[in-house]
């Protein structure tokens, strides 16, 4: 078989955060698979043609483009950010296991990017700067109370804690929830980030407390960082504070 | 002050990924600081200095740093990956915090990249596809039970694990320890994956699981990734089995 399926990371939004691997890959391929948010950020060149999808019909989209690429066809899937991190790249593995065994043989690539917690984290210090985790808040795919207990055990080990889709307009009820289990095991002071739209024009960067943080100003295209014990503030006149996590750390 | 100073991540390796930002940021620079790993993969213009320097030092790098843009020059610091995952962004803004309170004021800004997890997961699938954590074992700068501790809790919380400075010629004990903790908690048949010098032309992947794995075939160059229960490999006729943690999660 000849085909080829890439699944690309365009990084947050700006072209400046785009590599220069994954612009190379959409360049050379013939079909380009994605939500459309993702999609109406590419220019198609003339031989190019886009096939835009909605954001939850991810299983469909890896589906459909393996079987372009099993067809011959050189196929592209975009995500925002990194696609191996709560993106695109699990949904096309998931169609491989599931597919015909054929489809084992097809010749793909992943085109890492810079994903939003780190985007988020560059633009306010270093919050990221030790040992942290990424937990997606969408209960579409796993129980809540799985989501629960990993906040809870990410508290104990004193991780700093990045949330991933922590609202949609389906679900407004999580990242409340997520904040009362957070408000029982961290401190009213802990530092709260909510990065929303990181590096498009309409991007607003919060920086609170677990105290002060009002969930309702969480969004589908906010990142929010949860400080660890360790996480510390700079304050600045006139500016926002940085916020970073120090290299070292005190006894267990 | 008419300073600045840019943190800036190179990403793993290949020019494919420096983004753009990342590679602008340099051009501008008048004088670029780092680790000589990361200073020798620029060229410098006519117009840069470069001041290398060892992997230890990366506090007083960073005082060197602010110093430069505090007397007026445009001083680039360089780290692989993303400089703010364990890298020179958090040693930046602790130098700031602890030193005079006119550095609050510089111009200081952090450029993201492709850090070493995220590339390495997209050469062999999509291991990071759901809840994962990034845990240093370098106990350099924190004590040992605090890692152990950390690690046992996000076996808990069924984590995928991403492992940065597993091990070093200082520190061989460290990558043997950590794998005897989780091998205490997570089944023999977990995948492991050892990528060593990931996008480098010594690039050296190794898909096995956690009651195989040689530990001493982990060195400072090497990022591990430990599975959850949930990870999945899909095997291959001929070629190494593909690797990724599915978006959906059974019961806690």
């Amino acid at each position: 078989m000849s085909g080829r399926l890439t699944v690309i990371g365009l990084g947050p939004g700006p072209d400046g955060w785009v590599t220069p691997a994954a612009r190379d890959a959409i360049v050379e391929a013939d079909i380009i698979l994605g939500y459309t948010a993702y999609t109406n950020r590419i220019v198609p060149q003339a031989h190019q043609r886009i096939e835009a999808s909605d954001n939850r019909e991810e299983l469909s989209r890896a589906q459909r483009a393996l079987t372009l690429a099993a067809e011959g066809h050189n196929v592209a899937v975009v995500s925002g950010g990194d696609p191996g991190v709560f993106a695109m790249a699990a949904a096309v593995f998931e169609a491989v296991e599931r597919g015909p065994q054929s489809w084992r043989a097809l010749n793909i690539h992943v085109e890492p990017g810079v994903t939003a917690m780190l985007a988020a984290s560059a633009r306010i210090g270093a919050p990221l700067g030790h040992d942290f985790c990424a937990i997606s808040l969408s209960d579409n795919l796993k129980p809540w109370a799985l989501i629960e207990r990993r906040l809870r055990l990410a508290c104990e080990a004193d991780l700093v804690i990045a949330l991933y889709n922590p609202a949609s307009k389906a679900r407004p009820a999580q990242i409340i929830q997520a904040f009362d289990v957070l408000k029982s095991c961290r401190a009213p002071d802990t530092t709260i980030v909510l990065a929303r739209a990181v590096g498009r024009p309409d991007e607003d960067i919060d920086i609170t407390t677990l105290a002060k943080v009002d969930p309702s100003s969480v969004d589908m295209r906010t990142l929010v960082i949860v400080g660890s014990t360790a996480t510390r503030r700079i304050e600045r006149v006139g500016q926002k504070p940085w916020v970073y996590t120090p290299r070292f750390a005190g006894d267990a």
